[in-house]
């Protein structure tokens, strides 16, 4: 369902094509700094690129609907609000009966019925997530009450991986100057490259996500089942079109000796930390005090315009499908605030959860 | 916490060292034909092979404390125990100065402070999945009155690779009939070598537990947010040792086109279906009819014999650690059938929502 | 916090004096229809009445933002909203120092600190209900699904009460007819006589609001916990001014032996139903087929023109408070419609968990 | 369902005629004082007594089977369990097929269907709330360390009301001198005679329980939805029994005016305080500091020997019952530690919740 989080909680509103989508952010403290700028810098990360975007122009406007006075919250839920524009739904009617391969269509229809609005991908479109940006604003600014920081950036696109380690700070700067959120400048543009390359095929092309989180204090989760790990996952995978998700060294810990993968403990600056960070940060579901690191995997966007097989759905025939309109040939970029922001949500919630923040 | 589902809900209790460990299963349909023997047989596939497992003799009792009269659920909450026998804390002491790295310890210190009870892992320890185990069964069967049927193996050991595409009644076989619970035979003696060179070099080794579900119907999940690969995801990683999940292509999506990702829809058998399964059988958060396929990587056990470097959290000094007693060299093969059960009870919550399951 | 209900979920947003109020309300099934006009028919069962209510001139029109299309629920979230129009905020900044005897004022200042937003009453106002009217009616239309009905009445206003046994289509029709929302023409002339009184004397006066459900089929209701009363109860309370609720003989059933107060099983009409109905239609936390009752005590409005004994907060001084601005004498009346939409929502999720609903 | 709270979590398991009844504490910080004989001696307190109660032997065992270690808890789930002795199950066999009036056996058959365990009355029996008081004694203790305190009394069986205001430590001290629990020792006495003259007669009684709290800070309760009096009201009337709560002047305020009803605020001893307590401690679902007050009304038993009508389901044929056994003619003198104990819990999680309690 739409709602998630205990002490920090957010409910989200709205389709792609209706008139509006939104969210209500429930149980934000009183006291918080927020205004509609803020936020608006944050979603306006996420709008599409003009080179490797969508040629759709968003203007998502941020509304602050209650929740806020005279620029600080108030103990009331937060609501959010982005105005839909610039739809045409006409396109979408064919899929009802034509589903396109790789998207929710069809599962949807057969749960929702012939009911279900597809338009724009409906209750399921990627457009959802910019209420999880703008929700993921507050978060942040709630995170950075106790210093806790978020960065993530575009780790691969397709082919093309970087494979260096970034330190904080610079994975924060130089996703910013560079169309594809990347946090090498050279890497950028044969990720722009590998990109454009799919574009022009009619294609598209995944690529992975690396977020880094800074400040969180020991103890952070609440095993045994609300882990850290647990409730970002969870929190991850509604992000559309996330295959994957792993936690420092993640899947390569599955070929390593355990002398080879436990961060030995030291003792640096005065403060407990590890040697390495296989542990992304984590043990046993509670953050220890390291960089809490986890990459995401993303799939190609699914809506691309070379010719697809798939069937009618009533007459359970074989037809094939070329999907028109403005798609993002890789929605990774675009993704990189979302993950952070969505981080920041959970972050928030098991930080309150666990006494962190008050 | 250790409450966990909607509609079929699990709640965990006990601790590695206490009298016993249990849970409580709440919300399965009354008329469900469940005994001890059945639970019992699930839980054994837990125990350690005296080959590649821990030398601890875990003869694991199951007792269904209340909930099933006359063999038949009465959709009373059914509770099930599993004593605790054969317990040294004696070991455990030292680790209140000087935390066992890749361990819980640390940030469980930091947390619950001097009364933390790590004898054993406490809340942490990997015991608490026997329970997991138990509750599955119960889940497995009311998964079985609609034809949806688990079977999880594993995939890799350390660097032993298992790259077959094996059938679903292989795999439900074959695992049967080796210690590493593999789905190949002569790969399992590959595997099994793997653990027992790790085990004389007094270290571990990790691996990749893979899962497959048939037969579940079209619409399984609730997006948003409790979608079915986030539901998974978060119960997963409630597994001590998990470091990462993946669904269908998983991480491989990444690198791929959006033409060769998305999996065609054809017609098999009168039926829709997909020509490939890069999707792992979810879309949208969704089932979608074809088998749900997902990888979970396990990090090799912390617990090693091999000298490690710690610190003492109380002078802050460093320190060295030699871990005694008998420990898993390698905890995927027991892991298995942990990941199954984790898996059928978050399908039995989420076929109960979605109204699959009455 | 803002979020209520388990499959039939609802979220409030917004406060009393911002810009809008409404509500999310999540897990409605696809295929209902629902349109603006149904809506704001019970919306405007709660406006107040000229002779009786408030002099505020609240033209509250409801809006569908998000999951209805064409008419029918999509199986999206639906979003109502209620734009907040003549509001003069300007006579509340006097209750941070002083606060109002009867109202939230003070602990919601001592729990938000200055950050609390009182004007209107924020958070805490009795607008807030307008929602849970608008989201009430989708409840009910899904309700009507399987046939069950809700009417509740004004049972009594300060020492007038109405001791008659009424027919549920009687409490239906005659609620409507009168600007009191009482079963019986004669009483209500009584009660708008006891409302006036108050208001001529700047004072306020409670009442009581029975509530009626029929069609409820047998066992709805989620024990241990999740109880029938338990729920309801819960929700009840949230709307403002309830001091009390109880069940069938309620508070009578403590003077009474059980051989009195148990009701007798009959066969009527060929179906099982009881002689009497103490029970009020629930056992065990469960429904039993016989009309559901029970009964809310609202107590009189906080807000009175006379002068008031109260504290200056911030000098802890004695003073005296005299509240101007326009406010109902008796919010009874208007909480009929809400006491119906709070049972409606309740009752909708009650029986969509229980499988009464699909 | 069988879980309740969300910071302080309750989980009931077990049956009446089960090998054991009990529940899981989660959430409760370490670093307590826990023993099972403080837990034990709560418990104590619901046994029937000789004179007014049923007959059976009820030897309540309390034992703890994890979270506690060296007497202190330690942050894990608590689990307590009570063994059931004493049990004949032979009798309930009929209430199969003669549903007894006033008991939960119609409406769960119904629901569980010919599955449903009805030995004892199984989970909707009175003896879960054993459990309850076994966790209440854990909330009490948690409370304890804020200053809060908790104690009801019986303020009325049958006929016989006690209208006296009662300082807190008169019920503290009183109400444990008399089997009734009253907190008058003369009308102590007039209670005992209406028991045991219903008891006589082969009938049973209803009374009320008045329930006060102390020591509250302000601001507990988390509206809109997790008010104060809906969290408490819910837990309530899962007790069994239990028809009707009401808070502060509760139905009466129904027929008062706002300027008699409303509460002046007033500096007693240097602090804000109310001239009168109308309010019963809580306003706009927040505690206001002052002692927190609510009464709850009990049906009386059930079960009573005397001849009553029913009807046989299967045949729909008219019938009579006569309830043989030990059953209590009154429940309220042993409910009054389960109300104690029931807003304990509920209070411990809104302290939690409102970062009241770390």
């Amino acid at each position: 369902m739409n709602t998630i989080g205990t002490a920090f909680r957010l409910t989200l509103f709205g389709t792609s094509h209706g008139s509006c989508i939104g969210c209500v952010v429930d149980g934000c403290p009183p006291g918080l700094k927020i205004d509609e700028e803020m936020i608006q810098k944050e979603v306006d990360l996420r709008k599409p690129d003009v080179e490797v975007g969508t040629a759709r122009m968003e203007e998502d406007r941020v509304q602050i609907l209650s929740g806020v006075f005279n620029g600080i919250t108030t103990g009331a839920p937060i609501t959010l609000t982005l105005i839909n524009k610039d739809v045409d739904s006409s396109k979408y009617e064919i899929f009802r009966k034509v589903p396109r391969p790789g998207h929710a269509d069809y599962p949807a229809l057969m749960k929702y019925g012939t009911f279900h609005d597809l338009r724009g991908g409906g209750q399921f479109s990627g457009r959802m997530t910019a209420s999880i940006v703008a929700a993921g604003a507050v978060a942040k600014e709630l995170l950075r009450q106790i210093d806790v920081r978020i960065a993530a950036y575009t780790q691969s696109i397709g082919k093309v991986t970087d494979n260096e380690e970034h330190s904080f700070d610079d994975i924060l700067n130089e996703r910013l100057r560079n169309s594809v959120r990347a946090a090498d400048a050279d890497l950028a543009n044969s990720m722009i490259k590998e990109i454009l390359n799919a574009k022009k095929d009619g294609d598209s092309v995944g690529g992975i996500v690396k977020c880094v989180v800074v400040g969180l204090p020991v103890g952070v989760g609440e095993p045994f089942f609300d882990t850290l790990e647990g409730e970002l996952a969870k929190m991850i995978f509604a992000i559309p079109a996330v295959k994957g998700i792993e936690f420092g060294a993640g899947f390569r810990a599955a070929t390593m000796r355990g002398s080879e993968h436990n961060d030995p403990y030291v003792i640096e600056k005065g403060r407990i930390s590890t040697l390495s960070n296989n542990a992304g940060g984590v043990l046993g579901g509670l953050s220890i005090g390291t960089p809490l690191v986890f990459r995401v995997a993303f799939k190609p966007t699914a809506s691309i315009k070379k010719e697809q097989r798939s069937i009618n759905i009533e007459t359970l025939e074989a037809t094939t499908l070329k999907i028109e309109g403005r798609h993002d040939p890789c929605i990774v970029p675009r993704a990189v605030v979302v993950v952070e922001a969505a981080t920041a949500i959970v972050l928030a919630d098991l930080c309150m959860r666990g006494g962190f923040i008050d």
